[in-house]
């Protein structure tokens, strides 16, 4: 890990240290270009094409089977089924508190008005499959779109042939009947566009690689398109630790971070010198076991820690980079939570690492990256949903209300916006 | 305005009708491609040469000054500022109640997780300034940024010289103190990518012609920029009427909404070929007084009204459409409300004209178009703010939960993630 002083650093070296590696090249966002379009026009006959290609898919069906659904069930041990039984638990105690309440007020008399929230419809769900299946994701995005109660969800997976069991037995804990074999670029202009035999959907989740993400950035811009919940980078982790702080834990949780893949981003900010010292001796010691070291080793390296001179230095620059993840490893943390600003998903005191966030405490692991926790929060039960307005007015209400609308439309120059009232005053 | 028959309609001139005018061209596109990327690399002169350009800028001050501010609520009508305010505290009323909730809970023993809602911290509203100035627009942005505290609200319209001094005086309600006079595209960069004496917003807010809207489009899928409220086309309304509607107050609410610009849309759905005829006529008498007849005409010659069998195929289409404004004038048109699945905002009865909720009801006139109403909702106080998660877990809480983290982490072949909790437990 790199090593800065806080206090030496000049603004242009704190934005430099703020920024993201890029998301996607030009040659990425080309092929998914020319990928998106062609899904566009030529439905999932292009689709089942390109997953051909990328995927080696060659089956003759997309979609997962009710035997396939029930066979991943017997395939499963029991002790996996039980792990995501009870993270599903969890995660599901930890939403349904999300549900967004209805309410009809009265503004002034005689006007009533409301808001109504009410599931989309239509959505989908993308579960990458990369170098590892990811039935956590489907718990993360499936059980929001569950308690929202979309009418249809359909999940969406790159596959050669058969999807991991795990996965399976997650999305049919989610109450999934509609699980299609296709991925990358071509599933999400599929599922965008939609096709001949294959009704779009309104809104898709979910991570992905650059070409996921590039694809669910022009599929968000096309008015054809749909609405997408965010656009994800590469995972990012930013640790606060104190003199207090049990090293190995800090290594720990930095590590669990890094092994995402080596694109990914960890942080660690102290106060104190010797802990720096003593969490790199830990790292070293702890990389040597890993199964994918190579992914930690390069993230480790391209990572840094900075020394600050207190905690307020810490949360200044933790603001302002607005990391995904947030671990505060302080004594008494709990008494630090008003300063966090920006932050994806917090992890309280020294028992709480952010791997209990990503599969079972309850809260989401689809988290803002990139800078996006500045403005954006992390998937939840609203998301999955849509608030329409509602406003019934009687004959004493629009009288009241009508000196306010005519004299400023008439301001805004919009006559026939006055006269639609002067019309029911008659 | 042409008119369907429902039950004769093929699936694919459904399909046709649903369809909306494409949002821009790619001529437009090239434009603001050039713009957004010159903004970005040569910051605020570059905004300013711009704005110069097509707007005839040319004060040596970007900002609104104090005097400026207080000499608008002098230029100003008492008539006037008593509609501002009146329209803003029926708005503020209505969205104070949509302050988002904070929770915690525990999900098992010694696992405490919640959400809590921050605000975001540097806003940006664009006001547009084309035919005429809209204090309302100001009203709409600035009432729910104001509610959610965010740190820093910029507002931006394009200005020769002045701001029109009723947006000014709405702002001012709205306690806004940044006020800059640079609109268009070169405005939504300008926000969105900083400047060297200008720090850029987290997210920006607010309607504009296809110009700001090709530039957020830009900006929101571009990791240095920043998020969009949403994409915004031109405006829509939907009428369902039966025999009971009195056929001027029908003609005068789908006038309203036509004499926004020539792209809009307003569509009449109604099983009564009566009402049909008489809406008609009425369009024609209220058109010739219209000053904006011009637009309105062009709208309603290029809109429809459709004849149904009954309530539930109005209702099956308009679900389809996903309006953004949905008129009921029904007899008894609250018990229908049940039906509306997709729709931005809802009027409900013949005395709630689509006016009401443009200005004064309560309600935000930023409502979700070109269908986006099927996944989005209207401006709303918690799209100014973001849920950061949290959890905060002992270390019985850890125990308890390490079997499931553990397995699932093996399952996901990430053994650090793993770790992160073993070296907890030792």
């Amino acid at each position: 890990m790199k090593k800065y002083y806080f206090t030496k650093l000049s603004d242009k070296k704190k934005k430099e240290l703020i920024k993201r590696k890029a998301i996607s090249s030009d040659s990425v966002k080309k092929t998914v270009e020319k990928i998106c379009s062609d899904v566009k026009r030529n439905g999932l006959k292009s689709a089942i094409k390109y997953a051909n290609k990328f995927d080696g898919f060659s089956s003759d069906n997309v979609y997962v089977t009710e035997k396939e659904f029930s066979e991943a069930e017997k395939l499963l041990s029991s002790e996996i089924k039980s792990a995501v039984k009870s993270a599903y638990k969890n995660i599901y105690k930890f939403h349904a508190k999300q549900y967004p309440k209805d309410y009809f007020i009265e503004t002034i008399n005689g006007v009533k008005c409301g808001r109504k929230f009410l599931p989309i419809e239509n959505v989908g769900v993308y579960i990458p499959a990369g170098t590892a299946p990811l039935p956590s994701t489907m718990l993360m995005l499936g059980v929001p779109s569950q308690i929202a109660g979309c009418k249809r969800i359909v999940v969406f997976s790159p596959a050669k042939d058969k999807i991991n069991p795990a996965i399976l037995y997650a999305a049919k804990l989610c109450g999934i009947k509609e699980f299609i074999k296709i991925g990358g670029a071509q599933g999400i202009s599929l599922l965008a566009y939609g096709s001949d035999n294959f009704k779009k959907v309104d809104k898709i989740f979910g991570p992905g690689n650059q070409f996921v993400t590039t694809a669910k950035s022009v599929v968000s811009i096309d008015p054809d398109g749909c609405a997408i919940d965010m656009i994800a980078g590469p995972s990012e982790l930013l640790v606060i630790a104190d003199n207090f702080a049990n090293p190995d834990f800090v290594a720990a949780d930095l590590l669990s971070q890094a092994e995402h893949g080596k694109d990914s981003m960890v942080i660690l900010l102290t106060a104190s010198e010797d802990l720096i010292r003593k969490v790199g001796d830990s790292l070293n010691q702890q990389l040597k076991n890993l199964p994918r070291k190579v992914f930690a080793k390069a993230t480790i390296e391209s990572s840094f820690c900075m020394l600050v001179d207190d905690v307020n230095d810490a949360f200044n620059f933790s603001n302002t980079f607005a990391p995904e993840h947030l671990i505060l490893n302080l004594k008494n943390a709990k008494k630090y939570l008003n300063k966090v600003v920006n932050a994806g998903s917090v992890f309280i005191g020294e028992y709480t690492p952010e791997s209990a966030g990503d599969y079972a405490s309850g809260t989401n692991h689809s988290l803002p990256t990139f800078g996006f926790a500045r403005s954006s929060s992390g998937v939840g039960v609203e998301m999955f949903m849509k608030g329409v307005t509602f406003q019934s007015i009687n004959k004493k209400g629009i009288k009241s209300l009508s000196k306010t609308i005519i004299t400023l439309a008439e301001t805004e120059s919009l006559q026939a916006h006055a006269e639609a009232v002067k019309v029911r005053l008659k």
